[in-house]
């Protein structure tokens, strides 16, 4: 494939302080001494761009516009930067869409998923969702040109879930996932993987809970039409849940999941609560002797090799692609996830391939 | 020494369901197949018993009358069951307050202080504020006979203490204390003695923070007399707090350390709080990449031999005993606890020893 | 099925200081207080027996003739002593074979497979190839009924490789396991399961090495027959073995084994060398900054309930099962395994069931 | 203080193939783009250096003449490449003297310590003593200019004992240390301040445990003088240590150390063997369920920081620093070294501050 250089490219842009994102022919984005000029294959949506989407009140306090939005893709190197190094015109990347810093405290001792000074694509600089992209370096991440482009997009969002339910062993333990959007279905098929002794997905959606059992969940629990705590309790010796990876954000689901969890259990938080949450400290955290613990992002770059071999060992990821799509049907992209009618949407800036 | 037998013994009881406690003479209680009877020695008196004293929703929720009080004491063995394998008369003993049951799982796998069964001495069973009690072989613990009444019988919060303290590295990192009440000031002498880079004392009374000073904390903040959070930071480079030992249960206490608290920090819940507690989770706890853990208790037998080993080398817990007392000025006690104007008091059913 | 109360019993046992065999019938061991007798269903043969059955300088040096030997078993519980508590006759139940004393410093700090005063029986007190044993209650382990006898038997094998494969994680891990015998077969079982991204098994026998691509071996390597090490370079992007399992006891394993790990990696000895070991020290431990452990046993109880958990998840050991002979025929059998012409032998005292 | 730029230098080289070191006048080092020059204020040295100067197998195997030798250092930067952003002339630094690639795995994983393409300076490339270094930007490590210089070039050499003695705990633990020279006495000031219950020094040299005594050290053994194993048991209730810090490198003192260590001890191996270890791996590694742990060089910069805490926080070195030297007078310098009379000695460029 030949890619043909032009001044100006596709994008899909957040123009104004409103809800809704426009496609546009914008200037393709300038290149930096240390970077890597990339033409987007694929790229995929995530719930973060639904919030920009809608613009509700968190995607007001962080977006300034106008902006380039998306942060999941893969593409194909075309130039690099005098300071560039690791990478030439040719190569199949992905990216950490995290720009951390390397410099504050967390950086320089393998933390940089909790870099002081961050920026996201898509959402404090901008993004993905256009025909090109140039991140710096230090954030691109080579990948094995074997892994099919709706695939290696996918290495962002999945390394989400391998930091998640693998922050701590899943292996002979009985897992519970709240919440079945496209995070917490990878994290199904990671714990099943990884030698989970049984994994329970929670869900409100049906939809979700079927996608759930296709990537190997051994019960599918919808806690509005059964008692949650008492269900866990039958599936798990009336011990509790060892550990639950809470994929919701949902102050239900994590009222519901705290109250799922064993005695010694280890709880994970990943989905992004809108507001404060109320916590029954002592019953759920204090008496439990439970551990907690707040996940974000990817470890930089051990989560990116972790999902590399499992990508490797056969994680099969098929079912939760639901659609393919053009970028220029990004408003029917939208309106499924805001139905929640889909597991992951790919978007492909140069059109769906055959 | 010697123990005069007598078949009934002084007790310090809640006889009904109201505030206040009550000094009788009640029979001595009987000796089980596995019990070890124990001519107790020194009692101290925690904040768990200021609730039953108090008789506040939390004790009323738990304690059936008539019961003797106290879980914290040691002593000298008198006489031992038949089933009784590790104990004779003569030696000195102190005791795991939380009766556990041995068969739980929890138990069965080194986490005896989560047992599924655990009967608190003092609150579900006769406990220690008397002349005599009978513990489970199980539960006793011998104590080597160079340790001062009064130091054996504060293994048992020092415990606590220790299990909260050494959950995780305190060395080299950045401590903050909140709540200095006796766990907490116990909890400022562990973290100085193993390394703290810094040792930081929070507390709104003055004479609990000087106690702090005492006890080596290198800062003393009251959060109604500065901007916590504004000061932790400047003590800490701008990062905030490695590592909060939370030993008050108080909302306000619990808000103001999680925001102390830097990013990829250890949070440790100890203090019981009364209410639910609302959390800024995403900033707080997801965005920090925090660990929380909740403890309880003390690891059976793990927390003990760590206590032993901290005594042993030489941990000076001197300045947190403010008053001795005979069991018989019990009210003075209570009322000094109330009023927060002392550190730890130790009551003697056998008299004040000169 | 009901058992026939007798005097007397078949016992394979050890008659004097010389290699073989002797199958006698003897009387029934005495039941003691503390004691569950057992009609033992099933047993299997370990590489321990095969020691003692040569008589070996280790065999010499560690048992006292005559013996009842065997320590893999599984059974209905006959009748139970006095001070037992958890078991009744009927109850299905498997045993840990380490007997350990619950009185010293690890046994009562969850550290009971490193007992400073354990007996192994069949070693170093009668073991279980006979129609009876009488196991002390705090070593009998409860067994669902619907483990067939054949598989309730390996839960104490199953678990020494549970222990090492599990010591930490092996998921996403290239994971090489050096030694095919059945702890080396079970290991690939469990690497498999827990999501390794490789499993590599190395041996010199064929046989075993067919029977560890049946287990899900991703690759089989006879170190006669390749460069061992940089095969597994090849196999690892040019890195190394990042987990490795040491089943043999061999000092050529051994080295094979620490010059395949990679930098950071993981090594865990479980087979037992008759020697002391050379190691390069320097090259494979210092500069490589590798983690070693020594395991032995099985935690009691945890790795007891992983076991379970596996099983019951779906852990298929049936491969490794490859004969079953009634126990009069155990000369075959110790014939089979001194020639490795065997995964794992079940014995049975009662007869091979139809 | 105002340095005078000049094109040549004062370095301490090794000229060819043999014994002994040479002081010579040299040209400056040539600025790199990403390079920061350094006036080396004070250096200081280690034993790596005398293996240097001795000209043994190692040395011959690892060092192509001619090469400035020296790798612990400290000083101020006196110009920076284009491309160094964080430093400035004028700025009081120290080194981390491994220079790592920054580009492998292990370097983009959090362990650049186990970087797959380091050099040493003073070892593979030039080294620091000489009146200046120019070293990468990534490898230069900011240092308050309150330390005075000869405790900021022990940085490094202080840096290799904390990743030895925090690599896991020691507080609560008795700690063996087998091994004073410098980072064996830097290790017990350590492991004293960082709350160890004991801390036991062993050398064959008064001298040095002479100097283990001032630093803290509970006791001071000689292995010649004594029966280390039963005389450690002693010290340790008969369980043996819980740590053994490993800084000697000699193949007696490893086998004492593992024969000292307690069951489920941690035994973690710093001092580089000049041979293959024979190691009785059934007896002390297996049976005693014992992690062993390969550490070299220091975590960057994890280390770095927390030896600056400790630091910080008081850590007192006084005692080790026994002798400051002009480098004039290297040859006094590497023969006291050679003699064990000494501690740590500082070499001055610029002659010894006032």
């Amino acid at each position: 494939m030949r890619w043909i250089l032009s001044a100006t490219m596709k994008a899909l842009i957040k123009s104004g302080p409103r809800p809704g994102l426009t496609l546009v022919e914008k200037p393709i984005p300038e290149l930096t001494a240390d970077g890597v000029r990339v033409q987007v294959m694929a790229t995929s949506i995530c719930g973060t761009d639904l919030h920009i989407y809608n613009w509700d009140a968190w995607a007001a306090s962080k977006v300034t516009t106008p902006l380039t939005v998306g942060h999941e893709f893969c593409g194909e190197v075309l130039e690099v930067g005098p300071k560039v190094t690791r990478f030439q015109p040719g190569d199949f990347v992905a990216a950490e869409s995290h720009v951390f810093c390397d410099k504050c405290r967390p950086c320089r001792t393998g933390q940089r998923h909790i870099c002081e000074n961050e920026k996201i694509i898509g959402v404090q600089r901008d993004g993905a969702f256009a025909e090109q992209i140039v991140m710096p370096e230090r954030c691109v991440w080579r990948t094995p040109s074997t892994l099919p482009p709706e695939i290696a997009t996918l290495q962002e969002p999945l390394g989400n879930s391998v930091h998640v339910a693998l922050a701590d062993e899943v292996s002979r333990r009985h897992v519970l996932i709240t919440g079945c959007g496209p995070t917490g279905l990878f994290a199904v098929a990671i714990a099943k993987t990884c030698g989970a002794a049984s994994v329970t997905a929670v869900d409100v959606q049906d939809y979700r809970l079927s996608l759930a059992k296709q990537l190997g969940a051994d019960h599918m629990l919808d806690p509005m039409k059964c008692d949650l705590v008492t269900k866990v309790q039958e599936l798990t010796d009336g011990r509790g849940a060892d550990v639950v990876l809470e994929m919701s954000g949902n102050d239900k689901a994590i009222e519901d999941g705290l109250r799922c969890l064993s005695r010694g259990g280890d709880y994970r938080f990943f989905g992004v609560p809108s507001d404060r949450i109320s916590i029954d400290v002592a019953r759920d955290i204090i008496f439990k002797g439970a551990r907690v613990q707040g996940i974000l992002g990817r470890k930089v770059w051990d989560t990116w090799h972790d999902t590399a071999r499992l990508l490797e060992a056969g994680l099969d990821l098929s079912p939760i692609i639901t659609h393919k799509l053009p970028i220029e049907e990004y408003e029917t992209a939208f309106d499924l996830i805001q139905r929640g009618e889909c597991g992951k949407i790919i978007l492909y800036p140069g059109g769906v391939p055959q």
